[in-house]
């Protein structure tokens, strides 16, 4: 990508955070800068950031911000002021559990730097922490790349696929999980077509991943979510890979709105569908997805998401953010260690390690 | 309704039909007016009328639009006059099946008047067509009625209902086909819950069915179509309803994008899925719904829908305005005759009749 998703300035004390502000994509390539720690979390919030994973790197620098801050105001922040950064960084989005793996990260280096038995300057400390950050930052991105290689060896004879929400490489440091499955495809030579769910609301389909495709050069046609059942039954698609957002152990995986149905749907034809997720998307203290907390969003993302009121004053929405699609649904979870296949709770800890 | 979809003002030869503008729903109740044949055609393939049985009755009011100006133009008709504007109003949406069956009515009717026996005037012609739309008209509020009361058997211990589209009175002359179910029920002094699918690209759900159904003091919650699987898998509904736009001879049914993967979803989900439409949307000509016509209608629909661009300029996109269910999806059809269950061929030909 021309432009990177995210990235660190400056120096630890007195750095930012530079990000594409994915509200305004595809219109507008807009980059915020992020000098705190609320601004950051305002912008997971609203959602200028998202993607699991971009979600878990911009909070661990968003813990340097907050250390920052409390470093300059005071001449040094105590081990307590980090922990209390991670905690209020967890509040910005409930079910991503990257970002609680990110943050429990940057706990336990937080810890070891200020336990360290020759005592560090407050400075030394804060660069350990943003040190942290960047090492989480580019791992996420030779993560990318392992998985587009281990998901490219399950498309042999397929011509088509089709995607839903936003799995690239705004979702992450660079080539995203689901789409680095396309642009790898497309560094060895093969050209995809990939057909993408617009993703109501937010339309992250139609907005990013439509603009990312475009963007490679891949051939890509956008399709409301409710063409997805037709596009299969018209055998346009050989397979359909998602992103997850968490994934428990029995593999029962959670990713966005639409994405369970999409799996009924491709098991009702025969197409197999794939997850494609780092190994931080799973979240083996919890057995079955049933204990994923499901994100409830506004009403207005539906009645008026487009600047435009397309519903009657004072209908009633019902906005789940996420749904959960069971493992028996899932032909196989691509990881940047593997594919973990058949979806069993077995082969998720054999594969993740306990 | 307190605004009727659609009414007839003034004579045969110097007449009008004024029309609830359906594309200024839900932010305003605006009527237009057509005056002659040419801005009803308009107004047809805009969608400022739409639903099946509306289209058929407005294409109907259109054969007098069209007679009415030749007569004040050149003194008199001929019925090539009169069939050809038919065949130019069956141009206006290609897969709707009740246009044609209307205008298949007003050609029948035009041909018995015109070779009556006794001559009759150019204004006895015309009042002669007129009534025969009238006819069609008041049919349809009568069928609307009668497929509410048959409806309405099959949702013993269903308290949730879902549906997709509008199939209401915007689509009718009146009460509607699925959307009457809820309305007879509501008579019958029985609260129905409906959840409603927005149903993208043109969200007929969201700006109509939700604002028929909130006239009406129902109790509705609206939905993204993506939305639909997990409603079903957390149990939320016991039935889905919608309307259909052409039934073959073997039930399989075509309506609006996405109610084939509703029905596929109702089915893995044990939900018994229903279609309402009355007889005139049974085309017996053809035998399953591979015959059945889907109009592919403009890329502007998903890319710029709402007044504003939410993807990429230049990406490609695929937009079948309908979908077609096959029959073993779909639990019963019910029409204005009584209920069509199990649907099969021989139970669709002798429910129709030959």
């Amino acid at each position: 990508m021309a432009t990177e998703t995210m990235t660190w300035h400056g120096s630890a004390s007195n750095g930012l955070l530079r990000m594409i502000d994915q509200t305004q994509l595809p219109g507008q390539l807009v980059e915020i800068e992020c000098r705190d720690v609320h601004s950051l979390w305002d912008a997971i919030k609203r959602l200028q950031v998202r993607g699991a994973p971009a979600i878990g790197i911009s909070a661990a620098y968003g813990v340097v911000l907050a250390t920052g801050t409390i470093t300059r105001d005071r001449g040094t922040a105590t081990l307590d002021d980090v922990l209390q950064a991670c905690d209020y960084l967890a509040t910005s989005r409930p079910t991503a559990v990257n970002l609680f793996w990110a943050l429990d990260r940057m706990r336990a280096r937080a810890t070891e730097l200020w336990s360290a038995p020759r005592a560090m300057s407050a400075e030394q400390k804060l660069e350990g922490l943003l040190q942290e950050a960047k090492a989480i930052h580019d791992e996420d991105r030779q993560m990318c790349r392992a998985i587009g290689r281990h998901g490219v060896t399950l498309l042999d004879g397929v011509e088509s696929v089709l995607t839903h929400c936003n799995a690239g490489g705004l979702a992450t440091a660079e080539y995203g999980t689901a789409l680095s499955v396309f642009f790898t495809a497309q560094d060895l030579g093969r050209q995809l077509h990939v057909f993408v769910d617009e993703t109501r609301p937010l339309l992250q389909g139609a907005r990013l991943t439509a603009w990312e495709l475009q963007q490679r050069g891949i051939r890509a046609t956008l399709i409301c979510d409710s063409m997805a059942a037709q596009v299969m039954r018209e055998g346009r698609v050989q397979a359909v890979i998602t992103g997850a957002d968490r994934i428990a152990a029995n593999g029962d995986s959670a990713n966005k709105i639409g994405t369970y149905g999409l799996a009924v749907l491709a098991n009702a034809h025969n197409i197999p569908f794939y997850i494609a997720a780092p190994s931080s998307t799973f979240d083996l203290s919890i057995e079955s997805g049933d204990e994923i907390p499901i994100e409830q969003r506004g009403e207005a993302e539906i009645t008026e998401a487009f600047g435009k009121r397309t519903a009657p004053l004072g209908i009633a929405v019902y906005n789940p953010a996420f749904d959960v699609t069971p493992a028996d649904l899932i032909r196989g979870i691509i990881t940047e260690r593997g594919v973990i296949q058949p979806v069993t709770r077995a082969n998720v800890v054999a594969h993740i390690g306990q």
